[in-house]
């Protein structure tokens, strides 16, 4: 089953080689070949993914690991997805896919078309578990990792293990709610963390406070363009009013739900990681931890520190959760 | 090692025979023999908690024990304690017990005087496991529980285990922060949830606003003593101002925080709990599922249940984690 595999985290799928990882997204699909014990991966297949269905979705996840040397010498497959993933392989949907509007289970799919266990999992986490085994929380017992980019996303490590939740959807921290009745959020709900935080919700607030007459930088820049995480430094270090107001909201937002999160689950070390914080770096963390807003016990409960932006950490987090959860 | 004990819950500590329940309180020790597959409790020693230091509360923890008919026969002892216990039996402060201000391994130092394993939990989270194994929280493998008295504390399942987490102080829910430079909090932060739904926070908020020129019921009611649930309860049925307004605080607050919480840790459930929510039952139950300020994913995400006031259920949660994890 797969909630006892989760448990005893230890019990490895039989073989100390290679594992398959898969990184299936909304744009390509990515697979290699990565030792369970260091995280190196070798091989490298990617493929633009297919939008004409889920069926051709999942063959495509197929051939694409089919065409990795050795793949058939690796015991399991782990897939990393842009959706809630259960621990029985159901994904109920994946926005940025299309035509992925209705529950799969995609662990089932691959095991027919491959023949070998399969372990899927959402790709924040991930990415969440590729920074605990390898990056920046190694030997860490207790974690919490946030990535800032587009939106914010986050992963939950316990006892050791990777924090999966009945449905599948723990470590949402995005939408988390920093200010009921705030900014509105793609989810439908209102003053979630990432319209405060997100590159997102940072672009339209630029551009809501460039149409009521607070012009800015940012929006003079890019024009109709996204706005990026490079525009958002570029800005900052010119001093623009409304760049620097927005960045430091992400902080305040960004340490009041850390501050909380970490408090209620007792996480001693958050490490983050993203587009906005790989640009803007330690300055950024240094602004969240001296925040006003930091919630729960406070900065000395919890320490923040940069993620270390591994190679390919989608794939390589995929194959570790899948030598030990593949079921 | 109790990190292994907690992971592999299931193993029982020998005998399926009653086990030794005892809650350690600020005022009161209260020991039990609990049947640890039913919950149902026999025996009942009682005794006035020792103001004369640690040394006495562990001592007459012991005698307590041994006044119980049967206890050694019990395979191990469960203590809950009003403050953070680590899983290896250290607590590092209990604020309530005199004395109590540096680290104790109570686990090494009761084995030492009752030669049985031990395993030694915070009272709040036995509650919560009270109301998991046998209460409303019954067969649900994610839970949340939340305590709502003189302060708010709060205990979190997941995959049928109680989180502990690395300081033993998993479930700090009152001290999360709903309004970041809001009413202060007697752990020294400010805004957090139980200056607004502990009924100390609005004992203060009630005498505040009575000073400053904004009388009510409350205070007229009760004097210079201290607000008690059934004060609110007949405020509130009064239609006092000031005790309606503090209710609704109280439940955003709660909303807030619960969805938040709920929707990070992917759980479906919250049992509340506690002198307040017993005495204003599923009205106020529905004034915090109904509040413009959840948070998270919504009310939608997370279904509100009121707890079952079990007996003794702080004994009962200590002896049946015991019986799970002793050392």
């Amino acid at each position: 089953m797969a909630k006892k595999n989760d448990k005893n985290g230890g019990k490895k799928a039989e073989s100390g080689g290679p594992i398959v990882g898969v990184d299936l997204g909304g744009t390509k699909i990515l697979a290699r070949m990565v030792d369970p014990e260091t995280g190196e991966a070798h091989g490298r297949v990617k493929r633009s993914t297919p939008t004409d269905g889920v069926e051709s979705v999942l063959d495509a996840v197929a051939e694409v690991v089919r065409e990795l040397d050795d793949w058939d010498e690796s015991p399991a497959i782990g897939v990393g997805i842009p959706g809630p993933a259960r621990r029985d392989g159901i994904v109920a949907y994946c926005p940025n896919i299309v035509g992925w509007d209705e529950p799969v289970n995609v662990a089932k799919e691959l095991k027919k078309r491959l023949d070998k266990k399969v372990y899927v999992s959402n790709d924040v986490n991930c990415g969440a578990v590729a920074e605990h085994r390898l990056g920046a929380g190694r030997g860490r017992e207790a974690l919490l990792v946030v990535f800032v980019g587009t939106g914010v996303g986050g992963g939950l490590i316990l006892d050791d293990q990777l924090i999966v939740g009945e449905r599948g959807q723990t470590g949402e921290i995005g939408h988390l709610t920093v200010t009921p009745g705030g900014r509105p959020c793609g989810c439908g709900g209102q003053g979630h963390l990432e319209t405060y935080a997100g590159r997102l919700g940072m672009d339209r607030e630029a551009r809501r406070l460039a149409e009521s007459g607070t012009p800015s930088l940012l929006v003079q820049q890019v024009g109709t363009g996204r706005i990026k995480s490079r525009h958002l430094a570029e800005a900052l270090e010119q001093e623009d009013k409304v760049t620097v107001g927005l960045i430091q909201e992400a902080a305040d937002a960004l340490a009041l739900v850390i501050g909380n999160v970490a408090t209620m689950n007792d996480v001693p070390l958050c490490v983050l990681g993203g587009g906005i914080v790989d640009r803007l770096g330690e300055r950024f963390l240094n602004q969240i931890r001296t925040s006003p807003s930091f919630g729960g016990l406070g900065p000395d409960f919890v320490e923040l520190a940069l993620a270390q932006r591994l190679d390919d950490a989608g794939v390589v987090g995929a194959a570790l959760l899948a030598a030990d959860r593949a079921f």
